[in-house]
């Protein structure tokens, strides 16, 4: 009987496994370049032609990656295909895919399934296999295991089945892939030996925990913990804006307690792939179990509500200056969904856009990393972005402030703008209790 | 004209000022230490004549206390009293006296009224006042000001006026009163800077505020935090059990994550004098603003089921085990609010006691830090603590964890219980999958 355990695992020791990643997008390319730098061969996945070509151009389609370190990977062996056969040339496989909500809010595992199925055919004796996607509780077990099973393969002895999800978190700079400890669990002890191994090779620490549902929580929890914290603080935010209380000072001040409170500060919604998706596929797979998730319903009631707080504020601010928002022009700053980041899926500046814009608010906007407003799944807006110069900021009846990125001109805003409606407490109450430094700022 | 503030401050630098602290209990006590040590005379007052009486012959009230910490402090020139009247030879006033909550979940300021009332004959020109009682936004100056302006004094000029919350951390071996950052705010400028000198002779660090509501709501932020983690991980465990995941081992991998994630973990229910009731302090004051607090009245919902949902648990645990909760003995180990503290106050093991003698349970408890039940306003049991030995734990049918005091001894538990349900992870799943090492486990 072939020992495959010991197979792969000295391919690992010696550096001769091949890596498949599949889904080369935010969180496979930084793996890809994680694997890379370890000094293995990685091949990159993709169905997106036109990624897979500029990949092998050496043209990263992130922010985060430069080009140059794409060429870097190639130089060490790097390669990016849309032809699954080639899974065979490989020994343990990643899959980084999207998993998203359908309109209903249901989990959508298409991007999984279809995967699983493109690679079915090539699985074969002594590969091992890691799923890295966001999903509910129990989707290695009950979804990936049948395709392996079904190809007649014997997980634990000759197919290792893991899971350990992603933890990527884009704009960070203090931690990256290889820094920020791992999850990992396996299907069966052995599985968890070789996926422990396996990663041991590419990240500085690993955490094995006991099963491939209790890694699947882990990291549902962790995004859970962001979105209900963020849900309080944005309820918290109109509370003290009824009291006139400037939040953005409590918590600053809540923040020098060194034990017992970690500061979340309140924004516009929340946006990303992550925090406003991963917590309702909890939700989903509690109701088969009967039990409900309701600080995760209310956080995502509170948080989605916030584009439309902000554009109440904007509007009354406007109308306490006599202006319809009908009658107004207004500059979006900041659409990406968070600081520093060019990434706008499910960025709530997005929705503040449409809000305007439905109710006949003449909408433009100012992004640096977002020089053209991209084409969007649900979204649609025919713009580029405005330069911040004095001159376009006198152009409009208000800027939003959206997303506080650190190379925007806060000054130059604070001197030429009429209105300011600043979301990200840019402009602490503190710092100029009485508006006296030039424009009329309005927190929401 | 006398200038007061310089008359203070100069006292407060050459330390000839004298502080009353009024109300010596879980705050109060720490704080006049922290006053002693400072080099600065301090008079308690108190209402409570047998803890007044205590105090002067040197015996602590507290647990965090030593009575030769008292000694030490009456040796620096530290009296109890419970006469009012000797405010008049005191300087710097801080009021600690509790602030409850009515049965009717209604802020109760009883205790502050009552202190203010009892002072106000007493306060003069040139003293400063604090208030460290947690409370709603508004307090400081919509109940205490008007005592002070009704007495004729005039607040910023001769009489300072200032909200600095406590921020005691009883059990917290890290952090005490002194090196825990002080936030403060004065109703003027002037009361401000009064207040800041004063504490700063105290205390490492002060952070100032903008306000006194500001502050006021820093505290209740920073409480209304903790309880909305803590409902939150109660809901994750109800989920997680329904789901056979140890929500244990979940939050143990979580908190690997170097970022953007703080661990919290499950209980009985919460406890104490402050998570319980201090975010309903908000809740009241914001109907006054037509505004609603959904996750404080969330968290607290679900903090709250929690004993019940402890005592279901042990309920169908003995049920699979062919007894009724009814014809069983149940032994209570740990009934202090939280670990290594003696504190009684809002414990839910109370509540799991009650409920388990409601249920026509045999219930004992045993607990190293309470010998005795303590007289409560509304719980009654009239039992001392049982010693955790091998022959008394084999007298129970079922030992329920509610509080992991460091000295309990776990090792012995598991050997001779017929049932442990815990509820703190004690005995995490993955420490012991099969749960072979003696005791049955039950998680809840």
């Amino acid at each position: 009987m072939i020992d495959h355990k010991s197979i792969i695992k000295s391919k690992i020791d010696n550096k001769s496994i091949v890596f498949a990643v599949f889904g080369v997008g935010y969180v496979g390319i930084p793996l890809a370049q994680a694997i890379s730098n370890a000094g293995c061969k990685v091949i990159g996945f993709d169905i997106d032609e036109d990624r897979v070509d500029k990949l092998n151009s050496s043209i990263s389609p992130i922010k985060q990656i430069k080009d140059e370190e794409i060429e870097e990977m190639i130089l060490n062996g790097f390669e990016a295909t849309t032809d699954f056969s080639r899974t065979s040339d490989c020994d343990f496989l990643i899959i980084c895919v999207p998993t998203p909500l359908s309109l209903h809010r249901e989990p959508d595992l298409t991007a999984i399934r279809a995967t699983m199925q493109s690679i079915q055919p090539y699985l074969k004796p002594g590969q091992g296999l890691a799923l890295e996607s966001t999903t509910w509780p129990g989707t290695t077990n009950e979804v990936l295991k049948p395709y392996i099973v079904d190809r007649g393969l014997s997980i634990g002895e000759d197919f290792f089945l893991v899971y350990s999800p992603e933890r990527e978190d884009p704009g960070n700079v203090d931690f990256d892939t290889k820094s920020v400890p791992k999850i990992v669990a396996g299907m069966t002890a052995v599985c968890s030996e070789v996926g422990v191994a396996a990663y041991q090779k590419i990240v500085n620490s690993i955490v094995p925990v006991s099963s491939t549902q209790t890694a699947e929580m882990v990291k549902l929890v962790e995004n859970i913990h962001r979105s209900v914290n963020i849900g309080l603080v944005n309820e918290l935010k109109k509370i003290c804006d009824a009291m006139a209380i400037d939040i953005f000072d409590v918590i600053d001040a809540a923040a020098t307690k060194p034990f017992g409170f970690t500061p979340y500060y309140p924004g516009p919604g929340i946006g990303g792939h992550c925090i406003p998706i991963d917590p309702f596929y909890l939700t989903w797979k509690a109701r088969e179990y009967g039990v409900n998730t309701r600080f995760i319903e209310l956080a995502g009631e509170i948080n989605a509500e916030m584009p439309k707080y902000v554009v109440d504020k904007l509007s009354m601010s406007l109308n306490a200056r006599g202006k319809a928002l009908s009658k107004s022009s207004v500059l979006c700053v900041g659409i990406a969904y968070k600081r520093d980041v060019d990434d706008m899926r499910e960025s709530p500046s997005v929705t503040v856009m449409e809000l305007l814009k439905a109710s006949g608010a003449h909408v433009e906007y100012s992004d640096p990393n977002v020089p053209k407003f991209p084409k969007m799944r649900t979204h649609k807006f025919d713009l580029v972005s405005v330069e911040l110069t004095a001159d376009n900021i006198e152009r409009f009846d208000a800027i939003v402030l959206l997303t506080d990125h650190t190379e925007l001109d806060y000054e130059l805003m604070r001197k030429h703008a009429a209105l300011i409606v600043d979301t990200r407490g840019k402009y602490r109450s503190s710092a100029d209790p009485d508006n006296l430094s030039g424009a009329n700022i309005v927190r929401a």
